[in-house]
């Protein structure tokens, strides 16, 4: 017997259970399916897709807890504070990591039954068009849905020659789950992901060497916030090579070995413990079976959307990592609510041009709007306004001074076209940033809006200030 | 020889410099005098006035070390980090303190460097009028000022019969600079004060008490956010006992002893190693000569002045903790803004409305516009949004959980009229809010703008979209 659904999502990640959530709430009888990717240990649907149970989330905890032991290890004794040498539990600190895992993704799980959403267990595949709507295989049966919104997400991306087993050779994955502190650890890839769990685990000791084979560093950062961060990175102890290119990668059973030609062009090897593979992600869409209702995805495996998320399928959406744009979970939360209420009448709507970065680093990196070097490029005039965290008594009493906010309005209108920070909290203080930019506003009105005092706010006050070259503390 | 100036600001605190500073951008020939109150040992003075030198700046230090100290005494062992029994070592904690005061005081003297304020030392008080201008004496000497600025800022209010020698008996200077861990500590006052300096030693091992003479706890703060503070704190181990009456203060050179009338009438002692004394602040205007020139004050002290800060004189203005209002610094920063723009002839404004409060405690307490009782008795129709930190995964990753972000707005017009945060960075998280507010947005617009993920910042988000019952995450 076929299950007949008005919403059907493929996909439980966060654009997936938001999608299924918002479109519950507008009163659709909405299906949301999962597969068993994470190894549940009842072999139930684990939902939250990549960000909750192998990214954003454990990264996170994992990230606060070797920032402690480094405060603790090398920050304490300025303040006063005598402890031993710290010493690291690691099987306890994947397992509270796992922990928070296990209870975000059981919480999603509450909200389904509280919204209504009904959860099936499988992989979602097109089966075929049937009348208005569509056919969808769900493990084992065949689920009727009149609008099917795919939301499958990404995988990490591997290299050829270079199978990763998640325990040597690690992606994603496996680098949330290393059981103890390698002695030397390789990273290829110096993005997002390769950035942070460097940083945890050199932070917990670890000597961390990071291969990168472009030639710019966090080419998509503001040029300002990336030549810092490679600063204060390389300052850390991250041992950075860019512009390398990899070579014969030799796995064995207590380690690694990767030939790669420096920038240079000098042959290199570096020996490591394990090896963490992180060079971007691949859309999910090889088992969806897109040909058999000719869903159009492009030539790297996206679907085509339009700006609302439409398919060239009637009734099909697609939402997250699968589709263009940053793979980033808020992004896909946006899409996921957007689509949601485009179909139930709705003006729902995403600004992209107000979607935020953030890199959990220490110091942190967040942004929003254009960069510097992207506004030269397109040939707009605009001012700055650049401010460190040095000057910032709030800061001086964290003891956490690195870095600054740049802000960049335009030179004619003043209005904020990008906020670029790299400091303690950005990826918090960067929300008013984005809140400032969705209401059009200018450097002007973040000036004049009161920032309490002592905070790290006030920092982007003073960028705002800046801007019109009138800061007051800098 | 008469020294003249433009404009001569009086007290070199958040209010005074800022100013001061901003009146200099303007072109204006600009002096600022400060007294040496706080035993500079050169006998200069020291710019940034209460809160820079014994007030929010010293005590976030405070604050960050014992939260540090706490965090490894009992935070670390979750997260598999072991380290010995923490020690405290106070010299070195307060000579950081001292530090950043030092470092940041000094960066005041070069931002007046730097904008051509001539900094003047000595105590002001008004002479006579002079012309257009008016006269104050400056230590020995009698400068001109075409506008006079006051922000003579505020001291500690102390309680008749019971001294402060800031040793035994502190106000908040000598709070500052307690020279070691106080067995039992005292304090009179559940206010800011009370509540981060008992914090700051409760952490530290001191057995603390609070004694507030009101029967309510935190009554400035929404009910909601009063009422979660107190179980909190008291699960902490902070004792706060509410409706005292405060009876004989026995001060001896070891030690004082405090009788009280408790809330159930019953009469109680206390003993403690040291008492702080923080039961609100008096406005600075005894050494003024206000009465010289006619400058009305009221009869509490402080100088009458209109929303633009012009007092009863021409060309006399007065900003900060001197004036009506909360005694805040980011308050007396507008307000001196708006006055140096206003003197140029600038629109100079500010939106008391939209004025942030922050208590530093752990968790933060951060709100801006309306409470929910205040609301209630100007009978608004409102609707309420509110979401615990407990489901937000960077809160989890932190593993602070505690508290919640309580949104209020318009019942009709959607409009943001509150935002009230107990919980993890709370002093950050209000920014977002505030800039809502000023732009006179909804709980819609919050709802609709992307926040990055993961941070504390989507709990102010599902707040927004709780407003309209329709949260993702809860």
């Amino acid at each position: 017997m076929s299950k007949e659904f008005d919403v059907l999502v493929i996909g439980g990640g966060p654009g997936g259970y938001v999608a299924a959530i918002r479109a519950a709430q507008l009163g659709f009888k909405t299906a949301c399916c999962e597969s068993n990717p994470y190894a549940d240990p009842k072999g139930e649907p684990r939902l939250g897709g990549t960000c909750l149970n192998v990214g954003c989330i454990p990264s996170k905890a994992l990230l606060h807890t070797s920032h402690l032991f480094e405060e603790a290890g090398h920050g304490f004794e300025a303040q006063g504070i005598t402890v031993g040498t710290p010493k690291i539990d690691v099987a306890k600190m994947i397992a509270r990591k796992s922990g928070i895992v296990d209870q975000l993704t059981g919480g999603i799980k509450g909200l389904f039954k509280k919204n209504k959403v009904t959860l099936l267990n499988g992989h979602g595949s097109f089966v075929a068009q049937a009348g208005e709507g569509w056919q969808v295989k769900v493990g084992d049966e065949v689920v009727t849905a009149k609008q099917v919104i795919v939301a499958t997400g990404s995988k990490a991306r591997h290299l050829p020659g270079i199978p990763v087993d998640n325990k040597i050779v690690c992606d994603n994955v496996g680098a949330l789950d290393i059981d103890a502190v390698p002695k030397k650890l390789a990273i290829i890839g110096a993005g997002v992901i390769g950035l942070e769990m460097g940083s945890v685990w050199r932070r917990l000791g670890a000597d961390v060497t990071i291969l990168e084979a472009m030639p710019d560093f966090l080419a998509a950062a503001d040029l300002d916030v990336a030549k810092e961060a490679l600063k204060v990175f390389t300052k850390q102890g991250l041992k950075l090579q860019l512009g390398v290119k990899i070579g014969e990668v030799k796995a064995a059973k207590k380690g690694v070995s990767i030939a790669y030609t420096d920038k240079d062009g000098a042959e290199q090897k570096l020996d490591a413990d394990r090896l963490i593979v992180s060079v971007g992600r691949v859309p999910n869409t090889d088992g969806l079976n897109a040909e058999a209702v000719g869903l159009k995805l492009n030539d790297r495996g996206m679907i085509e959307v339009d700006g609302h998320c439409r398919t060239n399928l009637p009734g099909v959406w697609a939402v997250g990592d699968v589709v263009r744009g940053p793979m980033l979970a808020h992004k896909a939360m946006e899409e996921a609510v957007m689509v949601a209420e485009l179909m139930a009448g709705q003006a729902g709507h995403c600004n992209f041009d107000t979607v935020p970065w953030v890199i959990y680093t220490s110091p942190e990196i967040a942004w929003v709007g254009k960069t510097e070097q992207q506004l030269k490029g397109e040939g707009v005039a605009y001012k700055v306004g650049k401010i460190p965290f040095l000057a910032n008594g709030r800061a001086l009493g964290m003891g956490e001074t690195t870095g600054f906010v740049k802000m960049i309005a335009d030179a004619a209108t003043d209005r904020i076209l990008g906020v670029h920070i790299i400091g303690a909290g950005a990826s918090e203080l960067i929300s008013e940033a984005v809140v400032a930019m969705e209401f059009a506003g200018c450097s002007e009105d973040l000036a004049r809006i009161c920032h309490a005092h002592p905070t790290l706010s006030e920092v982007v006050h003073e960028a705002a200030l800046a801007c019109d070259k009138r800061p007051l503390h800098f």
